[in-house]
C-alpha cells in the first residue's frame, strides 16, 4: 500500500472537502469558489491541481491508473498473475480509506454525468490490462486479452462496489475471484507436486496457446 | 434478422443522411437544421424522432437495447446460451449492414464525447446480460454473472470492432469466441455419448453451483 503514490497532502485535503460539501449540498450546487474556500486554497490553486469540479471526484483514479501502468511496465514473470496484482492494488488503495471512497460512490451515484465517466474510466483499467497483456506475451490472441481484462475489471469493480456499500469486504474475496478468473484461463499455477528428474510439462487446452508457448520458453532458457 | 426490429424507414434515412454529413464535414460542424433539410424533414420532426445529434449516432443500439431485452425475457432453457444468442443477433445487425455501421463507427472515433457515450452504451449491454442471468439463475453468484456478462460483451466488441474496421468478419468468428466463454465458465454442453439405462451427471468442477442446481432440477422434474 505504501508503495503507491497519493496525491499531494494539499489535493487530499480539497478532494475531502469537496466530497463533503458534494455529499451535503449536492454536486450540482456546489461551486468552485465554495471548495476552494472549504479546503483553504485559492480558485487558482484549484484550478491548477483539477481541471475543474468533475476531476475532484476522479483524482484517484488518475494517480491509480499512473500507478497501475507504472507497476505493469516494470516487467513480471507472471502476466496474468501482475494484471491480478494490479487490480488489488487498487482496490487495497480505496479500501484504506473507505470512509472517503464511500462518500466518492454516493456522490456518484446521484449524478449521472458522473456515473457515466466513471464507466468510462473504469473502461481505462480495462484497455490498460489488455495493452499490457498482448505486449507482455508476443502472439497472444486478442480475443484473449480483451476477455481477460474485461472480466478482471468486471470481478473488481463488483467487489469494490459491495467495499463502498458499506459491507466490510477482505481482500481475500476479491483475490479468490481473481484466481477464478485465471483459473478459466487454465493460467492459475497450481500447487502440485513436481519431480526432481522428468520435467513434464501439463497445460489445461484451455489455456491460450501464445502462453503455452511463453511458459515452454521460460523453462527451457 | 428479420426478426429483429428497424427503426421506422423515416428515421433510418435520418441516421443515414445525419452521419453522411458527419463524416463529410465534422461532427460538431453539422447542424441540426443541415441533418433535417439532407434526409427531407422538418426540424421539428428530427426533435421528436431524437432528443439531439448525438442521439441520432446511437439510434440503433437503442432499438437493439430494447431488442435484446425482449429477446431474454421470452424465456430460455439455456441462460448462458441466450445471453450469447443476443449478442449474435446484436453483430448480425450491424454486419446487415456494414457499410452505415463502418461510417458510424469513424464519426464516433474522432469525437471524444461519442467515444466515451459508446463506452456508457456498451457498458449497458453488460448489465442487461448480468441482470438477467441473476433472475434466470436464482441463487447464482453475483460474481459468475458479473464475469460471464463482462466477458460476452468484451469478446463480442473485440470481433465487432474487426467487422467495423472493414474486415471481413463471419459471424462464426463470433460464435466460437462466444464458445469459448461459455466453455470457461463450464457451461457449454458438450456432445459427448449419452447412455440410455443409467444418467450419470458430470460438470465441470469450474461451473457455478447455482448453474448445476439449475440443470439437475430441469432434468428431475
Amino acid at each position: 500500500m505504501s508503495e503507491i503514490p497519493s496525491p499531494s497532502a494539499a489535493s487530499t485535503d480539497v478532494v475531502a472537502a469537496a466530497l463533503e460539501l458534494f455529499e451535503q449540498q449536492g454536486f450540482e450546487a456546489t461551486s468552485v469558489e465554495q471548495i476552494a474556500s472549504a479546503a483553504g486554497v485559492s480558485r487558482s490553486t484549484f484550478f491548477r491541481q483539477f481541471g475543474g469540479k468533475e476531476d475532484v471526484v476522479f483524482a484517484d483514479h488518475e494517480v491509480l491508473l499512473n500507478d497501475v501502468r507504472a507497476y505493469l511496465a516494470r516487467g513480471h514473470a507472471d502476466p496474468w498473475r501482475a494484471v491480478c496484482e494490479a487490480s488489488e492494488r487498487v482496490f487495497r488503495h480505496f479500501a484504506a480509506d473507505p470512509d472517503v471512497a464511500r462518500r466518492r460512490y454516493s456522490v456518484v451515484r446521484r449524478v449521472p454525468a458522473l456515473r457515466e465517466r466513471e464507466i468510462v474510466t473504469v473502461f481505462r483499467y480495462e484497455r490498460l490490462f489488455d495493452q499490457y497483456l498482448r505486449e507482455a506475451i508476443p502472439g497472444l490472441d486478442p480475443l484473449e486479452a480483451v476477455g481477460f481484462a474485461a472480466l478482471v475489471t468486471a470481478v473488481h469493480n463488483h467487489v469494490l462496489r459491495r467495499l463502498l456499500r458499506g459491507e466490510r469486504v477482505r481482500i481475500g474475496v476479491l483475490r479468490a475471484a481473481l484466481d477464478d478468473a485465471r483459473r478459466r484461463y487454465g493460467v492459475l499455477p497450481d500447487d502440485a507436486g513436481n519431480a526432481d528428474d522428468v520435467v513434464v510439462a501439463v497445460f489445461p487446452r484451455r489455456m491460450p496457446a501464445a502462453e503455452v508457448t511463453r511458459r515452454l520458453r521460460e523453462r527451457l532458457t
